[in-house]
């Protein structure tokens, strides 16, 4: 893969799946490991975690993983494996817990946990899944990984409590909104890269450099997706458009028309967002097209990929440099076709 | 407080707090500690977790690790306040968790956290309260205590998924109530005692042993506990009785009583905790007295104090051991109280 891949002269990719096609051994030894893990559950409860570990997602952390610590021969390690499992186990439990808070009843077009063992079994199960990514964290030789693991679970928690706290709310500034995707998307994100360049035993600046990569392409990512609550197809992203502004969560998109409206709109966009006026889609897809919304958030998802990009400038001889590369390029392929015929 | 605790001739302690009164230096140490990791929390959540980090509770897994790692000098180690604070963050994460599922408004007479701060939060609010427990087990210099502290906390939840798929149900054996408290009570107190063994450098045997205690005194508390929730003083226990009974949830006194009960009137206690018909808390009280319920389950009590004691039984000459016994002294003057005048 690695020799293709960082073929300059190669179209760039225009999709995660293309980027991750030369990961298939390493996600195929992933879904061996998460499926062995749920025979370390206490017997009563290995079929909910099994419903859980689902193996359907993208698995973008994962393959941060795999990328971050890729070398010459591109081989998936034991201990890459294992920490790709830790990060996805650590996504998968926030997703368990936001599905619970969000009532949502489907996930990737199946019952979310909390709908099929009701939302007391998924509290808890959400917390054996944590507690599980933990326990392999443990597993490795030094503490690093299990600090950095856990430290980086709370931090997502505390992005996900201040978003909660924020709902409905508009009180909320551009700089929250910085802070919150930080800490729920970007800071795992980060660890997956930090671990996997970690692991590959690669130099200290590297890997500080990778997982600062590993940060801002995951704020412009979280961009992007809050972008897509909008303007995506709901076919291709699997769920209803506007849940977001629906459930009073104020992502960019909606941060900039509200800048940009004048006052009497503003107010009105602020009674919806409260929930105070049933919101109207529609019309506010309009306003964000005459206010041109799409293109100021589109420079602010450009300027995260080139921050990203500009983390691993000094390492263009690292294996993973180019291979993470391609992620920013995804990502920009992935903003055109968002932006593309509505 | 070791000299005179341990001297056999004086009384036998009738409290918790009566053991606990010699661990006040190691108790301040701990709220001293427990209060300065509010600070590693996100500036946002920090008044949140604050309000979580009650210091009003018994604080027996705590002391379980003081007395567990109990030296000559009785002087709290750094290591041992560290390891009481990752067990009672533990402990304070799941309570977060139960009053939501439980959907309580009260715990220790002021309002749960769930209740403060909404369901959503305080899902969130527990998962942060778990990672910073297991990213501070991260800071010991080996991974035995994150490992043990990550597998404890699964079978933690385990246990209280297990128990909520039986609520309400009657297919339940006394082998599933075992297993139920064994996991979700016996299981932290198990490994709260291991780890001030541990952290104390005996040797492995006694380290064992010390866990091996810490497990059955568990079962025998949390028997206990199910107990008051019959027989209590609401104002001492400060919960409402009969709680678990209105819940659904067969703890061992409801089982026995469905053993002793006639045919019909079980098909009637049955229609109760299935929630089918109101629980009669008055009349099934009576129907206890009757069949010495009581007595039955002061049993079970006894036996797991016993086999705690005989855990210890090798061992008088380790500081230790003299120190954790009187627990059990304190439990069973606890029974007596509980089986008091009505």
């Amino acid at each position: 893969m690695n020799r293709v891949r960082s073929d300059a002269t190669a179209a760039p990719p225009q999709t995660f799946g293309a980027v991750f096609a030369g990961l298939k051994p390493h996600m195929a030894a992933l879904d061996r490991f998460l499926r062995e893990q749920v025979q370390a559950f206490e017997p009563e409860i290995r079929e909910m975690a099994d419903y859980c570990i689902d193996t359907s997602g993208k698995r973008i952390r994962p393959a941060l993983v795999f990328l971050s610590g890729w070398k010459a021969d591109g081989q998936p390690t034991a201990e890459l494996v294992k920490a790709a499992a830790v990060v996805e186990l650590v996504h998968l439990a926030t997703l368990v817990h936001d599905d619970i808070m969000d009532d949502a009843d489907l996930r990737r077009n199946r019952d979310t946990a909390a709908r099929k063992f009701g939302s007391t079994a998924a509290v808890l199960l959400g917390d054996a899944l944590f507690s599980h990514a933990l326990h392999l964290a443990a597993q490795f030789p030094t503490n690093e990984v299990c600090h950095m693991v856990s430290e980086s679970t709370r931090k997502v928690c505390a992005g996900e409590i201040v978003q909660t706290m924020r709902r409905g709310s508009m009180h909320i500034s551009r700089e929250d909104y910085w802070r919150i995707i930080d800490l729920k998307t970007a800071e795992l994100f980060r660890v997956s890269c930090f671990l996997g360049a970690r692991l590959s035993g690669v130099t200290p600046a590297y890997v500080d450099d990778v997982a600062r990569f590993g940060r801002h392409l995951g704020i412009a990512y979280q961009i992007y997706d809050d972008l897509a609550d909008f303007y995506g197809d709901e076919k291709r992203i699997g769920k209803t458009l506007g849940t977001d502004f629906a459930s009073g969560k104020v992502t960019l998109p909606l941060q900039v028309l509200l800048e940009k409206l004048p006052e009497s709109e503003r107010a009105a966009l602020i009674e919806e967002i409260c929930g105070r006026q049933p919101t109207q889609m529609a019309k506010r897809m309009q306003q964000m097209a005459q206010y041109e919304v799409f293109g100021t958030v589109a420079e602010s998802v450009q300027q995260e990929i080139e921050t990203a990009e500009a983390a691993l400038a000094n390492w263009p001889e690292q294996p993973p440099s180019a291979l993470l590369g391609q992620l920013c390029e995804v990502l920009r392929a992935q903003m055109a076709v968002l932006n593309g015929p509505l």
